[in-house]
């Protein structure tokens, strides 16, 4: 792995022509009681660097800082450092054209916060449209079996305790909601359903973290950074010729 | 079922203490040779009218006339009429306020095009916070088991057989492409990747058309009109006591 | 005539080259107590298919599905559903925009809501200044003399007693509004003058309806239609060898 | 006549109760090769001066600069310095939002350029519906009978003659264009048709100047601005008592 | 000298060849009890007029009308006409762009107003990327020391009373403001603090203006056109052959 | 020092009501052939870290994660992953907004990109119009005395040299440009130059760093932090009753 930011500029664009650049992307929002506001943040760096370490330097990454803030408008009421959609659409149209204007024609994104699913998956769609690249989405959570694990929860409070146990403090018990808040039971699958003010309704959890232990979190750290090496992989199988292949069709 | 459209604005603003408003929004697109470019709007209607049909006024329902453009940037190589990102954005945004100002607590977005979906989903997520309202929204073709039957296939070339069989030409045999188009077999499973070109390389469809059956396609329809019932009777009795319950929360 | 949304997308790229491309745009808005929401879109759809039929496909015409929705904040007092001026204005940009790159040279907007059509007319001074194209637009009801005939009141509904008379109800005598709203009597010609809260003050209308007919919407059909067939052969006169007669300009 | 430019702020407040504030635009764009740039600019203060000078402080008017530049992307071809129409949109609606924190009800802008005009209108119609003002919006030029009088013709070189003649140089004779250009002669009364490049292929002017005088021009600013000083009585008749007549409709 | 308002097309195309544009920039804010609105605009067209007046035509410049409005949304709470920040951007940025579409490859902003300031240098770093020009911002009252001389204070009035002593009225004595305002003691050397509301509790002025002379504004006013000749001919010196020198680094 | 990201949300909105939030922003950009594309981020985030080691906790200050990524257009032909001008200013007014609604009313940003400065500055000054806040930004290396040390050349590369010195390479030596470019040599104090092209035609750099030393760099970073912490102090104590103090005049 080679991190952007300890690059120079001629290592950075001599590794755009083979390199894919991985960009991880964050939050800062109430996790809450007893986790951090960087809690997504730090759980998608360190899937990243576990994957990227699993990868041993094959394929080729050239990893970005990550972006610290994300969107997360819903957690306001709790003290959220939040960008709006329309932000966020604009910082990741605008680092996917620089890297592309440097010759990066591969480029993932990993995701460590539920809010910025979208907006991400729509500006790599986006961007593909107007440069020929070939470029990756993901969620770190939902990689593999496409499951939502939660926030604040059992998922994420065991995942700290293994990545970073000095940070977790001890859960308070979750209020019992009534009824249950729309966005962790949706009443029909594959419908998004939102109503106003859930998120402070429900206490701003989407299940109990008492049972979480640190070695349910490091099983859970393996397996999640096995499936982004996994999808790494896959994406350059898939478009190591991306150049020629997509030549013919112009 | 009552239309918006053909509603005097007492009715539609009398209406609105209670009914679920329903916006159908499609495209106009490439669907390959053998299907019209109206084909998403069409399917839309098709299983909103045929789900309202089936829940017979229970829930109240106004159903708005349907949005005929999409986004589909990706089809402008083959003759789409397509709104931006930002654009559809707008349009959600400006009907989902324009029903909340007349007292619309509940909307529902029914899409019949897959380049719409994040848009829409996005869409509902943002309002939500800025009203005091209970919005949904889902993909006639993935509610329920949250499969992306395909592009001017076998699945939408089987429905418009059943829906309408007079627009249907004989489809070509789908080009064989090779390597697989990414968008039909994305390389991991939650791993979004989008390549440039790549609708123009693989010939604008994901799946041969030849086995389509108009007897397959009444099954279809039958079968995504249930699940759209269903689905809104679900969004119906988890939010019809909406403003109360959100009452507390503030 | 031909359909676009039911054309496949080569008939749609092939007609390009020579047909005009027509795009009926309304508004889902307040028409007093005795006219449907979607009054202006119906009458607009109405007088444009008329006209289509008068003309029997010489100049060769592809006519795009409707937009519903128009610009009406001044009557979200009444449950309009209504698009910002901005999200009009994109609308209108990319429908051009995608009309253009796919080859169609020649574009026609009928408009049938008065507040549509300042931004209307600008989109199209806007869009032929970044192409090779030739567009026009007009307001079916202003066609020929410039007139403005009202909202709700004699011409709107006599046209809907002709062309839908099962939506229309019996109207209610218009209120007395005194001093005369500014919108249906500018105190001075050629000047515009906007008040706030003055479509809610006159009470939605600007003349009464009593004295509407069947027959003399029947024959405002026929006039409007056959104006507007007119308006279409000379555009197409003016504009049939456009390409040509621009290129020595460049 | 007050000029805002020269009154203190405690001035400008004191006179937003009761005044009508004045607002020219004009534009710096081609006017063939015997007008200045500035010609619309001009002669909009022009007439809008000698109609406050006719009016003689009844109805009580301030008059604010001129803003020197206009939207005139369809005279580039030929040096001019040009506001986009969503710069110009949105110069207009700051200069109203700021009118209207300052206490003015009543505000009216003369326009002195075609390119201008829709924009103006637009900017008037959106802002009345943010604050309980009545704004008002003319061309001078088509006040009154509703007339295009041409651009750089006789009209507008009669005018300079008699409004500065110092910076009127000896008219070309127009160049035969053939067919004649569609802004000049629109193919159908109500139709706007509008073709790329028809400003340059035309020469820049709308009809031969030849025949200006200073006579003329002295007539048709007397006409013009008597024009404008009546319909300035008219809006401050109809709008006098406008915020009382908007109470109730609230 | 030569003002672009009273050239021809012709003229104005002519000239971008060598001459450098001169664009003066103001507002129309409260300026204290005794000082007009229009003060910065007319402080900026002072001193740019003696300026070029020194520089006599060498190096050759062409004058545009000065833009009247500015950006001073800390004086809205005194009657000021202001642009947002994002609308003065877009005004800058359309006129560089029309400057430079006409071949002008020279242009110099002249500011009379401190809000301006960082919009008018971000336009030129901006636009400067887009084109190959070479461009120029400043600040009359900072060129050559940097300083700030303040707001309706000194300065500003003994300008004014050398420039437009008509305009002049007789100082109120400053109020004592404790704490200092903000704004005109930075706490620290180089670091930019703001408060909410400051203006309004320190009154609107930075100073007082009690010994303001006319005397002293005809030194100010001969000092800073000298600076700002000065400043023109070393701008010339150092972009006079910016074409060719930039040639070699593409 | 409190650290934002590892904070609980409970935490960070108690902070807001007394403590200073401090963000550092920086880029990731050439620095020549011997330093890192992030060393404006690492230079910001080691001079901000060390200040508020200085301040031991008094004031109370939160640190908030540093954005990794500013505003380099310049610096776009070698490499940077940059943000748009209009992206920056979104992300900054998010952050703040966000701050604020969280209780903050203290926040101070402290910068380490030349590019980023007018940007970060205008932001506070906009914000604070629609907030009752005091906000204060910084470029850590014009503190104190005001000056603009270079890029990539003695200065940085002295910093680097103490604060990371396994990052930085052997310096090439400093080719010769001729003339000077113009951004290290203003031709007039108080005026801004901008010439397309600059940054690629000088190589890169402001000055040679041959000569740099780690001793110096420790003074360097000794004097940065000890202005920093003066600047916050100072910013402190001008606004620790900023509450109270604007309440008078509202």
């Amino acid at each position: 792995m080679s991190e952007l930011t300890r690059m120079t500029w001629q290592e950075t664009r001599a590794a755009g022509r083979s390199a894919i650049a991985v960009l991880p992307i964050g939050s800062q929002e109430q996790h809450a009681g007893h986790l951090p506001m960087g809690t997504d943040t730090m759980l998608a760096e360190a899937v990243t660097d576990a994957a990227l370490a699993r990868l041993g330097g094959d394929p080729e990454v050239v990893r970005l800082p990550a972006l610290p803030f994300g969107h997360s408008p819903h957690h306001l009421f709790a003290a959220a450092v939040s960008l709006r959609a329309s932000t966020l659409q604009a910082v990741l149209d605008d680092l996917l054209d620089s890297l592309a204007a440097s010759g990066y024609r591969r480029v993932l994104i990993v995701n460590g916060h539920g809010g910025n699913d979208e907006i991400m998956r729509l500006a790599v769609k986006q961007y593909v449209l107007r440069a020929d690249v070939a470029l990756a989405a993901c969620s770190y959570f939902s990689l593999g079996d496409g499951q939502s694990p939660g926030h604040a929860g059992m998922f994420e409070t065991s995942l700290m305790l293994a990545a970073h146990p000095d940070l977790v403090r001890t859960p308070e018990p979750r209020p019992v909601v009534d009824p249950p808040p729309l966005f962790s039971d949706s009443p029909y699958p594959g419908l998004t359903v939102e109503r106003h003010g859930e998120w402070a309704r429900a206490g701003g959890t989407t299940d109990d973290a008492a049972a979480a232990t640190a070695a349910h979190g490091a099983e859970l750290l393996a397996g999640r950074s096995a499936a982004l090496a996994e999808a790494i992989r896959a994406f350059d199988r898939s478009t190591r010729d991306s150049h020629a292949s997509t030549e013919g069709a112009r």
